[in-house]
């Protein structure tokens, strides 16, 4: 199995963290998204990946899949074992709509090419778009961190005391947080489960600075 | 069943199309984004979807699920037939991934919280915000049609012949694309199966035109 990914990217990331959690090994062949205009837009890569993005999965059929969250939930139906989803249809739809909320409202607002566009074609400074970037995770943790907080379902993690789908989207985007200086003592559920998954090695072994492409 | 829907959401229109595929009935609820500053944004919504974004399902337990893509995860599980998902984990994760390129890199960036923080805070004008959200739904329908027409697995709809999660997704974003003067017939693959998909009344009662609350 191999997975395209760069290190800093939060959509691989998830993936990293997927694949630890399921004793999968796997081959990173790294995409450095700002290298030489992005190795990602070559016509080599996009022949695996037409939309140009990371993270791609490639399986031992040579098969391969785009979209983070698509290759986590076919991690998660070949290889059952650890569940990244619990049980119940009620408390999997619970799950998978936090993994949404980070994966649909906050990260894709704040992708490298969203932010080219606000640099190049709308002139925006450098200092209103670090203010984008941390409006749209501030304002996304804000509610996040309310549903956490009045869950009976979160415990140690998102949902119970085992990860799921859900921190694996949390931890990479609390990762970028922590890159723009967000204070994320004031979501303090969200700060808790991060500094608990931090202690385990899956998601250590996952972390943009374990990676072979880390600078 | 109840469905908190605008109108004109596209996701609350992915939503719609799976209730009426699935046959099952529900009560529209209507949340006016645009009236009185955003009934979204009103404590007595928030209790529901603390987000503050349509749609939010609840069930006949009295249970609130968000986003728009766990909501059809969870009529498929709960109500499997006829299935918004083929039965492979290959397949699977093919369908997942092509219905997570729109709803996760072309449908965010053009929402309506993201719109209107591009016009009062960052203070672009009318033209370059039509032309930003043309610019997201271009760039990504062009990805997307190069991926239907060059796989074998694309046939009426997005996968083979019956609608799935992919199309729930589509038909969507071409009546946003619509609504915004894009020329879809550059899109010849994706027109087509919007073209046939508008022919099912499965479709057709799920269209913004259709809904209790269409102006």
């Amino acid at each position: 199995m191999k997975l395209y990914s760069y290190f800093r990217s939060s959509a691989s990331y998830r993936v990293r963290i997927a694949l630890n959690l399921k004793n999968l090994p796997y081959e990173t062949v790294p995409v450095h998204l700002l290298r030489d205009g992005g190795e990602q837009l070559k016509p080599e890569y996009r022949t695996l990946n037409p939309d140009g993005i990371v993270p791609t999965f490639v399986d031992d059929d040579n098969h391969a899949i785009q979209q983070s969250l698509a290759i986590i939930e076919y991690l998660e139906e070949t290889h059952p074992e650890p569940a990244l989803l619990p049980k119940s249809p009620a408390d999997r739809a619970h799950v998978r709509s936090l993994a949404l909320q980070i994966a649909c409202e906050i990260h894709p607002v704040n992708n490298l090419r969203v932010l080219k566009y606000l640099k190049h074609t709308l002139g925006v400074d450098d200092a209103a778009k670090d203010a984008w970037y941390r409006h749209w995770i501030e304002s996304g943790f804000e509610t996040l961190e309310a549903r956490l907080a009045s869950d009976t379902r979160t415990g140690k993690f998102c949902f119970g005391d085992t990860p799921t789908l859900a921190d694996l989207c949390l931890v990479p985007q609390v990762f970028n947080a922590n890159r723009f200086k967000i204070d994320t003592t004031r979501y303090p559920t969200i700060q808790r489960i991060c500094d608990h998954a931090s202690q385990l090695d899956v998601f250590a072994r996952a972390a943009p600075g374990a990676q072979p492409d880390a600078e």
